[in-house]
């Protein structure tokens, strides 16, 4: 039997541990709720259930370590979080040590985003592929770059920070203190406030209905009304295409990496930002463009056979789970 | 006595050949010339330079290879220039089974640019930085990543185009396809055209006057005018300043490398074009912004003492030599 890595998916309201087979396979998954719970009970449930999950897989083979995904900055050599937006009280919290010493075990933390790529390279989207990277679309845009089969932190951990490449030099304000970054337009939030812009303008009268009728209007409204054809929808989503398009091809001529994933909640709205978005990457990118095809599908997935040495820009295919994955292929690196 | 390696530097019209200690001394350079000669006679001339180099200085320590700098896109598996505007008549020529068949010895083929980058990485202004980017300022905008102190070459060899990056969404053509990159706004063809289009407007009565009366008006003139106060040659050196800002923004943000160096011909206009590029850097790459130490000069240059993690932006400092290092630095790798 194999070995197997335990692993953590550390969120603000969720806390998910699961027991992954070294050949990758979910051995087991538990789900328990951080709320209202400060770092140190926090981590006292979290050793329990790995105990528990190590106890119940110790027959099988080894435990040969654990990888916890965090959502925030790490300071990776410290094994502390720095900051982090969803789980405040956590800052400079010796995470990794208070973990080592409960469970005599090897402990990596890592960005919940970045063990997202590093499971897809492992066993999803771009299984095979050691040079790859990706896309996160959520509230905002994150990003990884893996490189030989790992992570690539880059000198301050900063590395694949594709959210601010700037795609409008003189548009949208962001937090990052630039201007017109691409997470301003291609990301949960700047679907809501396009929308919301539009609503204003008062030309978007079908928008304005959904956003006074539905208690939770936010970016999946606003997608179910583009893929009903709504004009004012349907803009919002090739505005989201286009952005994300050009930043593709910077990276793309930047990177020349083998593969890029797109994941993330917003991922899902795919079939009404990617037209946009293949289309602006085919005339901005002379690499991709080179790279490209001449059979691959249209919509940029996969080809059956990958004979030739073009750029592929593909979704994610494990979901929620990737983190964990990514997690438990972190000890085996 | 150390070891030394052979160094070769193809050009159009001029052929450099080098023989350059393993601890980085130039040993002794010749120079040649290639106008009007086929590859066949080019190999001639270069491997008797180069037999004539290596009996020089075997009785000092052995040859341990050759790195030939080529400027082109180059088969680095097959050892064959693949296109190269300054070599017509080169392409798919079996450069590296000619030059290894006649002299026994290992040769490294590798575009001249990047060869560059990887003499100032290991000599130059980047030494000691094992992760760093060059910027090449001349005709357009060359680039290169080093990563562990190696050549970063992408999928195919392609890495490192920060020239394509796209600064004007809807700007001024590129050859390349896309609209507003970098390089339409911060190279000499750029300064150039940004210089006619002042003068067709009518208001540079100063470049217009230049632009008449002097046999070989191009950037170097403009840069002159600039220096001198010239409001419309200030504006091109300007956003000369604020594209090449954007760009190393993104970047930047993209790679989060220790250091860029800025060399080729056109970097000697830095006085005209770095305070606007600084600006933009500052104002668009939260990272730049957050890793600037305080006490570093405001010029972007090193500071003494480098004990912080910020991103250094620098001067490249080998000049035309920096290739010949690189070259020379390839057989150790």
């Amino acid at each position: 039997m194999p070995d197997f890595a335990i692993a953590v998916d550390l969120g603000g309201t969720n806390l998910r541990i699961a027991a992954i087979s070294t050949d990758g396979r979910m051995l087991e998954k538990i789900g328990l709720s951080t709320s209202a719970s400060g770092p140190h009970q926090v981590i006292d449930e979290m050793c329990d259930a790995i105990q528990r999950l190590t106890n119940q897989h110790r027959s099988s083979g080894s435990l040969i370590g654990a990888g916890i995904g965090i959502p925030g900055i790490i300071d990776l050599d410290a094994g502390v979080v720095r900051t982090s937006a969803n789980l405040p009280g956590w800052e400079n919290y010796p995470v990794r040590a208070e973990i080592e010493g409960r469970l005599g075990a090897r402990i990596y933390l890592e960005n919940d985003a970045k063990l997202a790529a590093l499971g897809e390279q492992w066993l999803g989207a771009a299984r095979g592929v050691d040079n790859m990277g990706m896309i996160t679309l959520g509230t905002g845009i994150g990003g990884c770059i893996v490189l030989d089969g790992k992570i690539f932190h880059g000198m301050n951990g900063m590395a694949g920070e594709f959210g601010h490449v700037t795609v409008e030099p003189e548009g949208v304000p962001c937090g990052c203190g630039n201007r017109g970054c691409a997470e301003r337009y291609a990301s949960a939030t700047a679907v809501l406030r396009m929308a919301r812009e539009a609503i204003a303008a008062g030309n978007a009268p079908q928008l304005a209905q959904a956003a006074n009728g539905e208690a939770e209007f936010g970016a999946k409204s606003i997608y179910d009304l583009a893929m009903q054809g709504d004009k004012p929808a349907r803009d919002i989503f090739d505005r989201f295409g286009r952005a994300l398009g050009m930043m593709l091809a910077d990276i793309v001529n930047v990177l020349n990496l083998e593969m890029f994933v797109i994941g993330g909640g917003v991922s899902s709205a795919w079939d009404a930002f990617a037209p946009k978005m293949f289309e602006e990457l085919r005339a901005r990118s002379t690499i991709y463009a080179a790279t490209m095809r001449h059979d691959a599908p249209i919509d940029g997935s996969v080809p059956a056979s990958r004979t030739g040495k073009q750029t592929i820009i593909a979704r994610a295919k494990l979901g929620s789970d990737a983190g964990l994955f990514g997690g438990a292929r972190l000890p085996q690196l």
